[in-house]
């Protein structure tokens, strides 16, 4: 008899459900995306959904009606009636049991979640420490996938440390981006993070954070650098959707400039709030 | 209210099973092991184990008792009654909202399951075709981990070629391994094939290949080699769990030799089923 067990339970593999045969657990066989909404608004939809639609394409999950995933996404948002939301959501190619070739015409699985989401008002005020830690990630990080075990590695290196971000560094010895976040230096006045290449997830936060300089007059210089010219830097930041801009205070236990967020980064935080709040 | 959608239904988060919650699904945050059974005998049982308990230090779930696993499989095994049988395993650091920081604490979950492992006798018997992909996977293929979009793209990649296998070649122009396969030639009367290291699977199948060329008296080299001399050798073939050896007569569209399986190959083939078949 072909069964399946789940902990401890042994079952007929025909009884299992589709989420225990999704390709998403087995291979990491998916995409996904994280958005926020602020006040009842969700903010940068349009970005998101077409980053989401290009991972799809990039994976080779072709039969998705974006309209459709637009259509849930509202529609979950209306039924939850949170304003300050957190929207995860993924599709993964499907549920078959498991082998590399998945079989053909495969329902891909919609799944998504909404929670409450809020301002980390101690690490936004008082800044963040950091540490370094070996790019693991595999090579198409400009793919927004579900595989991410480097991403949760790297963060447990990190929290061992008392540190409550990954910025990772690859075999030449740049900087990347953080675990879960883009990765801002302000050196010599001018902002500095890295370019997009397919090592870098193309961050909707980090455009929005390249326009916000944009507003406040800062040069924006897209070019990798070194722990050692972060550990050098005036101010320091990451930023990603859930939380923006939070600064960085100490990296790799060096602290960086007086030890409290810079004036510049204070400046940055104030014009993103510009756009979340837009129309608010 | 908090709240989860799959595919198009609307629910409680609360009510989501542990399955759609997974670190397994949202990070690929687990491990995972393939075992075989011929004529009712599980082969390499410990070896599958140790590499397992293996895995999971490297990822740090810490806390897996393996006899328990070990047990976990040999009540399964006897409960399925299938004597050819391919048991997959693996374990997440368990269920959680979705977040990179697991909560401490978190219970692992495991899964397996039984099903019937059938010899790809044309497979073989002829050989198979399989083309090369760059090695897009992460940096520790050492932790056999369930992140493997990289080895599905590939696989998808080969699939297009009409190939069975992709051969993956990373930024120096090596052969590293198959998507899912450990990967040899015979050059010179010679066994050939990648050394260990992190961006290599510590493949069962690849010692007990290697212990069949000492038993046939072929030489073994642990030297990586390239696509160009992949394609000029006297013979190429594959090794993994569920079907052991499988020889490879054509490499990116070059017939290997005759473009039918070959000698070495062919004993290598012989000299593994004395492995799987001992005792029966």
């Amino acid at each position: 008899m072909q069964l399946a067990m789940v902990d401890d339970k042994i079952q007929p593999l025909e009884e299992l459900g589709p989420a225990h045969l999704d390709r998403g657990i087995f291979f990491g066989d998916g995409v996904y995306e994280v958005i926020c909404s602020y006040g009842g608004r969700i903010f940068a939809l349009e970005e998101h959904l077409r980053r989401f639609a290009g991972s799809l394409v990039a994976i080779g999950i072709t039969d998705v009606d974006i309209e459709l995933i637009r259509s849930r996404v509202l529609n979950a948002f209306d039924a939850a009636a949170i304003a300050d939301a957190k929207i995860y959501f993924h599709i993964t190619r499907g549920s078959a049991p498991r082998n590399h070739a998945a079989p053909p015409n495969l329902k891909p699985n919609f799944f998504l979640t909404i929670t409450e989401h809020q301002e980390d008002t101690e690490a936004k005020t008082n800044g963040i420490a950091v540490s370094t830690h070996p790019d693991w990630r595999w090579k198409r990080c400009d793919i927004k996938s579900l595989n991410l075990l480097p991403n949760v590695l790297a963060r447990r290196d990190a929290a061992e440390k008392g540190c409550a971000e990954a910025i990772l560094v690859d075999d030449a010895g740049m900087i990347t981006e953080g675990a879960s976040s883009a990765f801002f230096a302000i050196l010599e006045n001018t902002l500095q993070t890295a370019p997009l290449a397919a090592n870098i997830l193309p961050s909707i936060t980090r455009d929005f954070v390249i326009k916000a300089a944009a507003n406040a007059e800062l040069q924006v210089v897209e070019k990798s650098f070194t722990p050692q010219q972060a550990s050098a830097a005036d101010e320091l930041f990451i930023a990603f959707t859930t939380q923006d801009i939070v600064p960085v205070v100490k990296f790799d236990d060096k602290k960086i400039g007086d030890g409290k967020p810079g004036p510049h980064t204070g400046q940055l935080i104030q014009e993103f709030r510009t756009f979340t709040q837009q129309g608010l």
